[in-house]
């Protein structure tokens, strides 16, 4: 019964020594290297994937991505992320935001995925990574959007309002390309009417969520906030959110739809303060793990090829074109549509799940996945210093902060 | 390049849903059962452990203690755990309680093991699963003790006193005898000279982490409260808890001496507040998978042996009986003697260490497992009823409320 050696076995030989001191190697780089990435007035999450690059196999050798309890602990953090994401979406206001928001959004996932797919296509990347390419163009980070227009003041400037909306619905679009992708890429053929029928799946797994859950959710915390400590609603969310991920993909849907779904189902309930509250720390821990896992799977030598650093650039540049271009959709609005377009440029986490997933099914190769790591590195990096530039710091506004929002980026 | 293929062959065939469905029922049925172990006046370990039991591969077969993920999981549980035990921990204050804490802890150390050896070789065990059973009956559970003193009111009580002050001591001494008796499991013959040195190598290490740490840690700690932000304390003391039970580890001592003795060094610097108040989120969810997964290497099916009946049965009296008697051994002492031997009685996670650590390097089988992991649950169940009927609660008194500990019990 020496199960201490049969676990290590299992585990690709990987003791909890072993683990711990990976573990150490994660948590004190992400956080350096996160820490430096804000110092220098870019966020977090950019440090941590540069963290996850430099523990990577093709430098220190530290972080195997393709680990399979690495790639647990990661895969926890990608959806404790979305259940976050979705915990702070407030449909409601979402609507209100009104359809400036709307049409930004739409033209920043249609324009993007267009110029994208052709010109990766024109690249000779094939029909299946053209796919993946266009797709991740489609992401916008709401996180980082967020806490930069957070960091200038500039949260209730009616800009920022539509972006902060278009960045929301984004996510929501993002999420059933998404599904649709991964169906894609899990071997089912690319026709329309299989295209239309996760389209369907998605959306009616995300309504059915939605619908069976606000009746069922709000009641079923109501009375634990009842009997239970607040801790016991933290819990029970987390356990929700792990629930629905798990039913999302039984449904052939994605575990961070499922993630996303169960955090709009809580989030306009009493409690999703609470839950928010007791996620934080969790998420804290988790999802710089999964930043480092994305960024060490990036193969630096890869860079050194001109294919890629050809591919990735032009990349960048239809990523950066298509979103700013989207900015100019609300033809009506008359601020600064400029801000607008800039402040839907960075990737960010959703962008990397894309390029992820893409490298997990085998439909990228190492190469093209680096190349869509550098484009979502660079627009990343990239918005930022461009937002400071348009939309300069409102000296006399007080500090807003969105809360949950602003302290994802900077622990994610 | 198909990892998440590959990631479930070296999971053991268990895929990302698969071991998020499992999750979803640790932490539902851990928090369930460790509410309604509190509505009936017992500590939530006692449900969680419970909750174990219910989901064991024995009766509904959802855990699987020896999977290497919820292993690992389990491991990180007990790691924090022990961390934050040690964060609580005041050398200095548990220097002042004085000589009765002292001798109540040795003569609870001493009168267990060698009443526990002597009955269990007595019954037939064998000299090593004796050994383990000795020690397991050596231990305190200090979590449970300092919350039932706290809910009765009676935390500033002389006798509280005492009872923490030993065991706190006792949690040291255990831990010692952890790392003697782990390394004896490890193959290492049973010499007196293999004894004291293993007894010096745990001292040593221990009080080489204490003394290099405290010249170390908080200049560290002061330098990272001044550049970071609070999160950043919180995840450089995870860091430093995973990276000395690492170290403890690679210097032939337990995984979960070192966390401990990260904790005791971060303890008295003014970080250790803040440390505490960022692990306490993350041990809510990691630590009940560690009492899960203990309860889940029960198997039920040997309660029906007579074998295990019986020597789980003469444990128990023996377990009740040394740690009574301990309670008088400050013979000066003019309080209520017997409220400090029942405030020794329950053996909690530290006895259930030892069962597991038993059962994991072969030295225990099922059934001497089984009947441990009865010992410490009886022991741990009538504790609290006990204490209450010898200690009413004090009306007048304020809530006493140890802060982190009773915490940790509410939730581990």
């Amino acid at each position: 019964m020496n199960f201490a050696a049969m676990a290590a076995a299992v585990e690709g030989a990987m003791t909890v020594p072993e683990f711990l001191f990976i573990l150490v190697a994660i948590l004190v780089t992400a956080k350096v290297m996160g820490e430096l990435a804000e110092r220098i007035g870019q966020p977090a999450v950019l440090g941590e994937l540069m963290a996850g690059v430099l523990l990577s196999a093709s430098l220190l050798g530290v972080v195997d991505s393709t680990n399979a309890v690495i790639h647990i602990f990661a895969e926890v953090g990608v959806i404790l992320l979305l259940f976050q994401i979705g915990l702070e979406t407030d449909l409601k206001r979402l609507i209100s935001v009104g359809p400036a928001s709307a049409v930004v959004a739409m033209v920043g996932v249609v324009l993007p995925f267009v110029l994208g797919y052709f010109v990766a296509d024109a690249l000779g990347m094939g029909t299946m990574p053209a796919v993946v390419a266009g797709a991740s163009l489609t992401a916008t980070s709401v996180g980082i959007t967020a806490r930069v227009l957070s960091d200038l003041g500039r949260l209730q400037d009616p800009e920022s309002q539509i972006v902060l909306g278009a960045a929301v619905i984004d996510d929501v679009i993002g999420l059933i390309i998404l599904a649709v992708v991964s169906q894609v890429m899990g071997g089912a053929e690319l026709t329309m009417g299989g295209v239309l029928q996760t389209t369907a799946l998605a959306f009616g797994f995300l309504i059915g969520v939605l619908v069976i859950g606000n009746f069922v959710v709000p009641p079923l915390f109501s009375f634990l906030a009842r009997i239970g400590k607040e801790e016991t609603l933290g819990t029970m969310g987390i356990a929700l959110a792990f629930l629905i991920a798990y039913l999302a993909d039984a449904a052939g849907s994605a575990l961070i739809v499922g993630a996303f779904a169960a955090g709009l189902v809580l989030a306009p309930t009493d409690h999703a303060m609470t839950v928010e509250h007791n996620v934080l720390r969790l998420s804290m821990f988790f999802v710089p793990i999964f930043f480092v896992s994305v960024g060490a799977a990036v193969d630096v030598r890869t860079f050194a090829d001109p294919e890629v650093l050809m591919i990735g650039g032009s990349l960048i540049v239809v990523a950066i074109l298509g979103k700013f271009l989207a900015g100019y959709a609300p033809w009506w609005f008359k601020g600064k549509k400029s801000v607008i377009g800039v402040g839907m440029v960075p990737r960010g986490e959703v962008g990397l799940i894309f390029a992820q997933m893409g490298l997990t099914t085998g439909a990228l190769s190492t190469g093209h996945f680096s190349a869509l790591t550098l484009m979502v590195m660079v627009t990343t990096f990239i918005a930022p210093p461009l937002l400071k530039m348009l939309f300069p710091p409102r000296a006399d506004a007080p500090h807003q902060d969105p809360g949950g929002v602003a302290e994802i980026t900077t622990e994610a």
